[in-house]
């Protein structure tokens, strides 16, 4: 795994994956009490940064292996992303979801050309699941993190950050990023250690789903007790992947916290002063940025809004609550 | 006005003002029945394509004039963009806004520094309250669309959209305008003229309001019989510019008239295939593309997202009934 193999990828997604932009706005800034730059990878293809990962897997892939197909378990992003890449390859696809992932992923998961397969998050062994599928088929398993061609396709949206905030003038800033196994995070990490040495990722995780800023303060890699009942969705993982959490336990800053609350707080400001979507683990870097400013060195920080699948009603709920 | 004072504009605009990008989704594409690509100006500076006629206003002014303020009179959208435009080049600003504008508009505006003040849109001139305080303090007027500098500035969207056409290998295609007064339309249609021949303009205004529909159709200037009483607050103006009107009579193809449901179910679909914040006024274009597919020629359509400066409470309602 490393900065050659992210490149790569950035070569095969150019003219597929789309390049999002930094955004800023004044009222965050204020709240922020520094200046505070979003990369809005619910922009994305499928709404999140995993296409990155899926396209960078699908076409990396020899062709005799695309052509029996892939695999893939997700709570629904790494899902949508495996499937719309698989589909452009022309290769049929799998996705084994939890039964209590968002419906609005689940449809558009299948209406992306996918066959669905549900099981049950808190009783049902994913990775069992998935692997037997494999094996009866002859699918290429594509796991959601710790993969390297995943990875590298992450890395990809750290490449464009390193330029951009370049071209912002910005030398030095903490990058704070939603984490759920560290895909996304330790491919962000080795691009900014390659292209913007100033620049040093920060994991972010919802409250009782913090196993990567435990590991990253212990030194080795720590699960979570509960593995659902999270609005955050996107980002509960078991524990930290045997790729990733050795390269963030080199590179990445501590891990920062926030509770659910904070995450929703942070959706209604996205709405309101950036004009997007953001579901809840997308949001929880913004609401480092936003509500955590003492765990933040420097006079940047540029947060990840990692993706933006939320069904229309927590949606609602959090205008409700946390709306102006 | 011509097209050398749009690219005189773009100039000045140059790192102030964001180059939106085109985006698409194969969802929507299927709901339109043809290729449909969005100009997404609600990811502009004060959440609309106004602060591109703000700046271009204030940036082409004397700087002694310029000294003394500038005025505006705006349902929120102009008054945002000029306000912050005018914030950036330290001139002072009043901006005059009818009393029942959204109060994240009215709110926002006095947060980005200026001072404000209400009238009551059923019954009080604003051009008399304007023309008033800007004799008084020698201000200088600058209109929300009949102003050659404002409708410059509103055309750089069209040069952008012209290049990122071309990108797409789109030649031929009818470009949907959310449609007040007719500064965004006119300028856009004054450049694709230039840089895009083969695209269109299209104005787009909600049902009750369609006195540009109904100019172009009678070749004379028509008026609305009334004046407020719309979610698409952004939009409704008394009738077309006299400087706009005689350039879309020339350029634009028919305009084209939606419903305000129309509206807000295509605003709950840009939440969730775009993961986009869009306004009602500035989600009209958008539901022309999706459910007026009869009216409109070609085999690609684009479409603007003019504004995102939405109250809680409406989005949340437009979710409520459309949201999937």
């Amino acid at each position: 795994m490393n900065i050659d193999m992210i490149r790569a990828a950035q070569e095969r997604l150019d003219g597929h994956a789309r390049r999002t932009p930094l955004l800023n706005s004044p009222f965050l800034d204020e709240i922020a009490g520094r200046r505070l730059w979003i990369k809005p990878e619910c922009l994305q293809h499928t709404g999140s940064f995993k296409f990155r990962g899926g396209w960078s897997a699908l076409s990396a892939m020899e062709p005799e292996a695309r052509e029996r197909g892939v695999i893939a378990f997700s709570s629904g992003n790494h899902g949508q992303g495996v499937a719309l890449a698989a589909a452009r390859h022309g290769a049929p696809v799998v996705i084994v979801m939890p039964s209590d992932a968002p419906k609005l992923k689940i449809d558009n998961t299948r209406a992306l050309g996918a066959e669905v397969v549900l099981y049950d998050r808190a009783n049902e062994d994913r990775d069992a699941i998935a692997a037997q599928l494999s094996a009866e088929r002859g699918l290429t398993l594509i796991k959601p993190f710790d993969e390297p061609q995943v990875i590298a396709g992450q890395g990809t949206c750290g490449l464009e950050i390193a330029e951009q905030a370049k071209a912002e003038g910005i030398d030095k800033a903490d990058v704070l990023v939603c984490c759920g196994g560290g895909g996304f995070a330790s491919g962000m990490a080795l691009a900014l250690e390659a292209d913007a040495p100033g620049l040093r990722v920060r994991p972010v995780e919802p409250e009782g789903f913090d196993d990567m800023a435990r590991s990253l303060a212990s030194g080795v890699i720590e699960s979570n007790s509960r593995r659902a009942g999270s609005l955050c969705d996107a980002i509960i993982t078991p524990q930290p992947g045997d790729l990733t959490f050795p390269i963030l336990y080199q590179l990445a800053g501590p891990g920062i916290v926030v509770t659910e609350d904070e995450a929703l707080r942070a959706m209604a400001l996205a709405f309101s002063r950036l004009k997007l979507v953001a579901e809840p683990g997308g949001a929880v870097a913004l609401a480092a940025a936003l509500f955590h400013g003492s765990d933040i060195e420097g006079e940047d920080v540029i947060a990840t809004i990692s993706g933006g699948n939320v069904d229309a009603e927590v949606f609602r709920m959090a205008l409700e609550r946390f709306g102006a």
